[in-house]
């Protein structure tokens, strides 16, 4: 039996009609929750590095235009529970993760879920909220929940929102093997995802962390999380200087969050032998770039692709953070009204006012 | 081609004699370095729990009574360099662990050389110092590159002497399988290999961190190390306790270094069901224990044995808590010179004065 | 919508009305498949050793008594869908495993699903096909999707119904770490579980296979399997043979198959330094074992508790025999008609003929 | 103490006297065994696909021309013991692999010896035989103990050639993660690494094995050595065959034996999400190669560099293939006495007569 307090029956929300052509809405439905489903009042949404993608392509199996609420880097208070949660309860602060993986293909049955074999098929169960179906550009988002964590009383929902791009950074430290304690982690590309890792590889065991990157700001921000060196690619030669920082032996761990061809080839050069990179950013726009297989190969070297938080890293980071003492809040740059939202995505992709995480609050 | 200062000749040592036979000398002679050793200027040499052990009974394949020098969690001074050393130079301050692998074994060539299958054997390079070559109750003491960590400059050499226990304490973790970040770890036995158990969970990733044990004084400590919350198990019945802060699922990593069989046999029932348990601690007064063997099969759980700072673990522990802001000094609660190591022994053995660690100092 | 050609509205089936109390009737409603559920026209259903128990004592969370069915390793041929099925058709040939997770725990989520955290609780959609929910000693069973194999054209029922043992052994041979190519295995107790353990170390890399046991005719059995040398634990004191196999070393691997305590205390005896063991055999009848745990801990040995046919095993172990030269056939001693239920497992529990496995028909 | 028979004074090799010039010698010295080494009387070398590359242009840190030996595959029988040796004896049956770390620096402690940071360092304890220090295409090689293997007694010395090898080829499958059993695996590139893959996938638990290639004649005989399917890609595109033998997955391991940019590429391609590559061909011809680097990252793939026949993978597979039923000798298509180097060298280069593997014979 589901559980509500009173919801209005409709609400505003920001619509996709077409590609590019987003349009508030105040009528659109309030969902209702399945089995399973819980609904959340939105109280903060980020922007995603991709959504300014899906704004003007779309995404594969996207609900219809006309229909199609975006967004899937929410948090918000959760007002309804849908038939058999037991997990959640009404008032629960929470922040979500957009994968559900259908739970009966291979990869979903080996904790895969981000790569789950039936990806965008409804009937199985698969939902990628926010992609393949809605999300939280609007006053209230319907999600599956285990896609929904309660969050620590004193965290906020505008760090809330940030527990998406933490679960893909502590993931791609997964994918790289892990920490040994200790390992030097070079941490390539200052974004969200890269800032997060430096964090992350900080309150995971790293030893030395160097950030890589151009923005100087970007690279002062990373040594308040917990990088100790920081590379200019613009004034160094970043192979050089990460053997100079080695031994000359290069770097145990490579957190390759720039998405770049410059910064995946570099990686492999500045990798110690039998080290481990992880391509922790998405090479959307130039996705065939040019690598040393010869050293790939005849350097041991691992390289490990990072399809988004998988394997439960959302908890598992927000756990991380909790017990930490580094504070991620600074890499809420921008808040909008929801109103406000064609500013705030002109602000995120323009890095306007040197943006860094902008976010959108219904 | 050696290098070295000039050193004296003879050296002042504790020398075991016989079971329970230590005696101080004035005349032992000052080691030569061989090729691929340095010789060590002791500042600091820490009672391990198996040094009292050592001297009422020796140790299988120990030097002959009469010449034998115990002794190895140490730190110091290069003093002098063997041929060929080209890691270390004179003056480098440096802390020590115990085990030289050979090298040419199955297990060394995997990694394992704290089971090196030539254990013992002289002639194939294996050395345990301080139990089957001389150690570091002297003034100077001679070991192999591999075994000899340069130490950050504001690391003391009192701390240095720790660095043996951390690296157990942290292969303990390795052998649990690593931690996801974020994970809930119980700590059983609040000795020294359990508080830097405490510590380094703390700086891997660990989520709550619960410390296990009977004596307030050392669970407080831990709370400054890291831990969440302490259990003292003459207050409380540990596995119900465990279990209602686990939400009745138990814990997902248990470090069991207290090498008891309550302790052992708690830990099976109050670990999740395909949780990982490390036995850190040694089981030497009661090697055989009883354990629920059904709940190990029928709850998919691992049971890993840690065999001592294997796998580069002295190094890794130092980097990890030289890039931490965990304090460990406060472990070190006594120190001796060596002319009074008979009274370290009493403090150490008896836990005089709530005696952790206890430090002699050449 | 479901699919189904003509079903009866009764079946025949053996009904637990209570402790040891096991009725033929054949009036049993004939089940419907719900969504992701499909009918299985049932053509042979093993015995497995703890059907005995669950006859005499039930089992935690089953059906009522009076409508319990229990079996659970049977096969059969498709013969109906529930909604969304597309993963079979009708008339496929499948074999069963019994375990469905929820889909929603952390251990579920992270592949676990024989150790789901929501364990008998329907409502979660957790199920234990034969525990505690119906099985399959019926003419029809009812069963999700997940837990159905396609079998290959030439392989029998009667041989199908052996996946779900060949599942755990193979599950076993993963919980000990995987086998690296030419690893020394020893298995102990040539029941199904230890038997098939053999045929699919074979066939997973094994080296030299050693089979420990007591019964002359199953340790030959075993080495027509793949095994290379047998000890009759009898004869022989085990601990030492497996050394002197072993240039004193002890083996790489033990896959503990007997459940007795005597068999797992010789496994740490025997076992490498930083060997594994994997406790494939559940210690049913005398839980608490009594374990060297000194040479767990100085010996770096892993012991994993292995439960049941996780981590897909089942589809594993089918492929794995399905492409190799092994034919375990003979594994199947005897089948009874349903009608001679009785019969059956007095034979299987008493081994009467020497009885291995024996299947039921209905 | 050494051990030796009476060896000569001299010996006939083959010796590199400067970029493309290989001379046949009669006086060259008989070497003599140092601590830990043992002389080999060669039966056979065969020559590797890096040797032509040796041939013309030497390899960093090689021996001075006119003292170089090359040749790293080799097998024959132990003739002298230098001092120190116990694992092998005089008259022993043997085959060898070319690294040996240092057993210093962090990987070969790690257990990554292939990788030693100390390659080439001859006085750190470094050896590369073949590559930095001589090696068998001679009468008698100068080898470490552990780089010596004894060889089953039913093996002959020209198979025992290919356990370099078959070691390289195991080691892709554990760079690869190993397989778990029943897994499907491609292995593209039907050279001898290519062929030596497919025999010790099959041995090592595969399910489907598809083996791609160009020449018709390999890809028959990848079906002897256990390959199930073939596809030549001058005929097909792979990348829509192996998703149609997939159920349009793709496959769960790839082994990139070609060593091509097309086939990594395809690889990248044709590779199940989640699933993973190793490369164990070496990119020498064309080191830069252009990959989809948008597929490994959402598509969460590995790929894992494979360097040589690390972690002690030549045991392992000449274990594994001693206990299988391969039958690997039909690799070894040509043999030619040590005068006839030239004419080996000519017949393996451009394949002559479909040459796979061509062993020379001092």
């Amino acid at each position: 039996m589901s559980v509500s307090g009173t919801l209005p029956k409709t609400m505003r929300a920001a619509v996709l009609y077409g590609p590019g052509d987003m349009c508030l809405v105040d009528d659109y439905a309030v969902p209702e929750p399945g089995p399973g489903e819980v609904i959340v009042k939105v109280a903060a949404c980020a922007i995603c590095g991709t959504d300014p993608h899906i704004l003007a392509h779309g995404w594969p199996n996207h609900p219809p235009y006309g229909e199609f609420i975006f967004g899937h880097e929410y948090a918000g208070t959760i007002v309804a529970l849908g038939p058999g949660v037991t997990e959640l309860k009404m008032g629960d602060r929470v922040a979500v993760e957009p994968h559900k993986g259908c739970g009966l293909c291979d990869n979903c049955r080996d904790g895969f879920y981000t790569t789950c074999l039936n990806y965008g098929n409804l009937a199985k169960g698969h939902r990628h909220y926010g992609f393949t179906v809605n999300g939280g550009y609007a006053e209230y988002g319907c999600i599956y929940t285990t896609c929904v964590h309660k969050i620590p009383a004193d965290m906020s929902f505008d760090v809330a929102t940030l527990l998406t791009t933490a679960g893909t950074s502590l993931y791609g430290i997964r994918r790289a093997g892990g920490l040994q304690g200790g390992e030097t982690v070079v941490v390539s590309g200052p974004g969200p995802i890269g800032l997060l890792s430096v964090a992350l590889a900080r309150l995971s065991g790293a030893g030395v962390i160097i950030l890589v990157g151009t923005r100087a700001e970007r690279l002062e921000l990373g040594l308040k999380l917990g990088a100790d060196i920081t590379v200019n690619i613009r004034d160094e030669n970043v192979v050089e200087r990460v053997k100079a920082l080695t031994n000359d032996y290069g770097a145990d761990v490579v957190l390759e969050c720039a998405g770049t061809e410059q910064s995946a080839a570099a990686a492999v050069e500045y990798t110690k032998m039998s080290g481990r990179i992880a391509f922790v950013g998405i090479h959307a726009n130039s996705p065939n770039i040019t690598l040393n297989a010869r050293k790939i190969a005849l350097g041991n070297i691992t390289i490990a692709g990072t399809r988004a938080e998988g394997e439960r890293s959302v908890a598992r980071a927000m756990t991380l953070l909790n017990h930490g003492s580094i504070d991620i809040a600074p890499l809420v740059t921008h808040t909008f009204p929801l109103s406000d939202i064609h500013q705030a995505f002109e602000t995120a992709e323009k890095r306007l006012e040197n943006a860094i995480k902008v976010v959108v609050k219904p």
